[in-house]
């Protein structure tokens, strides 16, 4: 194999065999084959894509690069997992794990940090005082037989090419890359030894994926790609126009998916993380369909299992679960409706922004994370206000932050004279 | 400047400005931007291109990275140079320089070694024993006063950008870009501070440009690069789907250059090497026109003074001018014509493959060359040959070796019935 004759042929259109792709991406990940090379080649992919056979047997090498962990093995039952695609306020998994553990259904879910409006899920968490996401394999394994429920950060043995490639691509304009993307997130899944997966593709203004149809390609890669390795996998496409729930910023998030457990979460926000557990109940081993699965998640959201879920979960890994330890921020200014109207339109980026600029988030893998600041949006599309309404409140760390975030969330709100279209936050399920 | 950005919207199809390239490539040059980004940034531009503007800041940047060497300040005169494309027997340089010196015109070349069919320039100089071609910039210009002639070999401080970047183009399957080879040949000419050059782009089956028609594209580039400089600029655009000449391989084309120089060269390689001649005494400070350079180069070559400074130039870089200290290869076969016939094809791509097989060229940059080896092809398109008569000769350092070139070089030649119509070495001559 001559990585630059690979790369050559890839950028001329050429379609490489399974082999060569596995022996480009070892050889990468066992630093044999430069970085140069690699980021030539993802450009070339950039310009002439992956089949889906190309695509496969990279999510194979990444998934080779590494060990395999097999929850499946270690619990002894069928492992579900999920996985969202990210967009601004996406808290589901800290709500969809307490549900979904509650009807006795383990959920051990790796995730990281990443760049963003505001931090990853593990940044979400580590708002909770004392929470540790550094937990070893057996840890992770000992919490999920006695909880049910973990969330860590990725180990470092796992899939260590995705890791590698994916900081090259981020320094060399290869991120929006459909199969590579697709390649990424899957290998992930598949290594963590996920019987059955479902994923939440977001799109519009504040996702990856700014319309239905550039989501359902991405989706239907990653449907193919579990196709081909034998394992069950459901995507839901769901709306990232607005942002999801109220709340955008790391504790104010916690506070959130905590009311959302309790069930008395905003309603969108609700409807996604019910239907998630529902289609991962029923791909557990408890068999039963998504209809029952949906019942039960509600069950353990009415009954109280789900809170108490969620509060052993904390617990077990160190954290406070009582929300009022959380940080919160000295400065809160409300965003007041300066008309009559009904919110047409809420931006999801420009929600996203603003709370980046508060501090909530990173623009440099170098920079600190601000976990009290952010924004939360009390009116959404649809929801109509009088002048003077609070449509949102901004946290922010002082005076001078609150009133730059304040004008960016009111110039992030439309308002109009007619309700839009009512519009579910499910935008599509494909399998 | 973030590199990313400009490797992002290079990729989107953007124009870049001329300051963000030079940014680029000077921080390239200072090993301030990784090697993963420019070849991300130069399979981007593989599909998106270049504009003029582009490519002049491009070249502009790769001069400014190191020493501008102004030979016209230290010679006191106009300075010309030539460059050619390459392909299979181009051994031009070395036959036009003396020429050119002998009427009073100094030719004062850096070349490269470069990886091909046969050595580089360079490679084919140090056939000849004791030959010197690493020159301090002194030695060069006291040389071009005495002897007007030198080639020496590029200094390292001249357009470091370039040879940086042509080393990573190299692995990352990014050569074959009309204007990345556009800017790397006219940086270079540019820094030696050439005032006019005459470039010699080779079309066919054994150059880098197949067809007519993307020739011209590579020379309109560099046309245009010299008149953003200020620069005069001829390309001749002349034929390489035969050998030039009839020798192939380092000593016996040195030995081929000089039978030319001498007035006993090959028809086509002589043709060539006149036009070329009567273009560079054309843009020279002799104020005559190129049919008045026509006649001065072969009044040079009949009179021996042309032979006269060859003899002064190689033994003024350290080398013996007599042909007959050129290694010789132990084993010489014939290649016969199987029947009676034309020649109606004459691969160059085979001739210059069988001279690799055999030694004369480099595979990777730490082969040896053999300098002796090689082909003589006697028969050219267009001769008339009897069965049995030697076709070519093949010069092998082992029989074993001479067999496979043999058969190499027999199925290089298509035998016919008829005549291919006539072609003139030269196909067309831009400015």
């Amino acid at each position: 194999m001559r990585p630059a004759d690979l790369i050559e042929r890839k950028r001329n259109g050429e379609e490489l065999a399974p082999d060569e792709i596995a022996q480009l991406i070892l050889a990468y990940a066992r630093d044999e084959v430069p970085d140069y090379q690699l980021a030539a080649w993802c450009m070339a992919v950039y310009f002439r894509g992956l089949s889906g056979a190309e695509t496969f047997a990279l999510t194979d090498a990444m998934i080779r690069s590494g060990d395999i962990l097999d929850l499946r093995d270690a619990l002894g039952r069928k492992v579900v997992d999920k996985h969202s695609t990210g967009g601004v306020g996406d808290k589901t998994s800290i709500a969809v794990g307490p549900i979904v553990a509650a009807c006795g259904v383990p959920l051990g879910k790796m995730s990281g940090r990443g760049l963003g409006h505001t931090g990853g899920t593990l940044d979400k968490l580590e708002s909770i005082p004392g929470f540790r996401v550094e937990l070893t394999t057996e840890e992770m394994i000992a919490q999920l037989r006695d909880v049910g429920m973990a969330i860590v950060g990725q180990s470092d043995r796992l899939v260590p090419a995705d890791k590698k490639l994916y900081a090259l691509r981020d320094v060399t304009a290869t991120v929006d890359i459909v199969p590579l993307i697709a390649s990424s997130i899957m290998s992930k899944k598949l290594a963590a030894g996920a019987d059955a997966i479902v994923l939440d593709v977001k799109v519009g203004d504040g996702a990856f994926m700014k319309t239905l149809a550039d989501a359902r390609v991405l989706a239907e890669e990653m449907l193919e790609l579990g196709r081909r390795a034998g394992r069950e996998v459901t995507c839901l496409l769901t709306d990232m126009d607005q942002p999801l729930g109220r709340a955008v910023g790391n504790a104010l998030e916690i506070r959130e998916a905590l009311d959302t457990v309790r069930g008395e979460g905003p309603a969108d926000f609700s409807e996604l993380v019910l239907d998630a557990c529902a289609r991962l109940l029923a791909y557990s081993d408890l068999g039963i369909d998504v209809e029952q699965g949906r019942r039960r998640a509600a069950a353990a959201v009415a009954d109280g299992s789900a809170f108490d879920t969620y509060e052993r979960w904390i617990s077990a890994q160190g954290g406070d679960p009582d929300p009022r330890s959380l940080p919160e921020a000295p400065v809160r200014v409300p965003v007041v409706a300066p008309r009559d109207g009904v919110v047409t339109r809420l931006g999801a980026l420009a929600i996203g922004t603003a709370a980046l600029e508060l501090g909530a988030g990173r623009r440099t893998k170098a920079d600190p994370i601000d976990h009290s600041v952010g924004v939360l949006c009390f009116a959404k599309r649809g929801d109509a206000v009088l002048a003077g309404d609070d449509l949102a409140e901004v946290h922010a760390r002082d005076e001078a932050a609150a009133a730059l975030a304040v004008e960016a969330v009111l110039a992030a709100y439309t308002l109009g004279d007619e309700a839009p279209p009512a519009q579910s936050i499910l935008l599509d399920v494909m399998t």
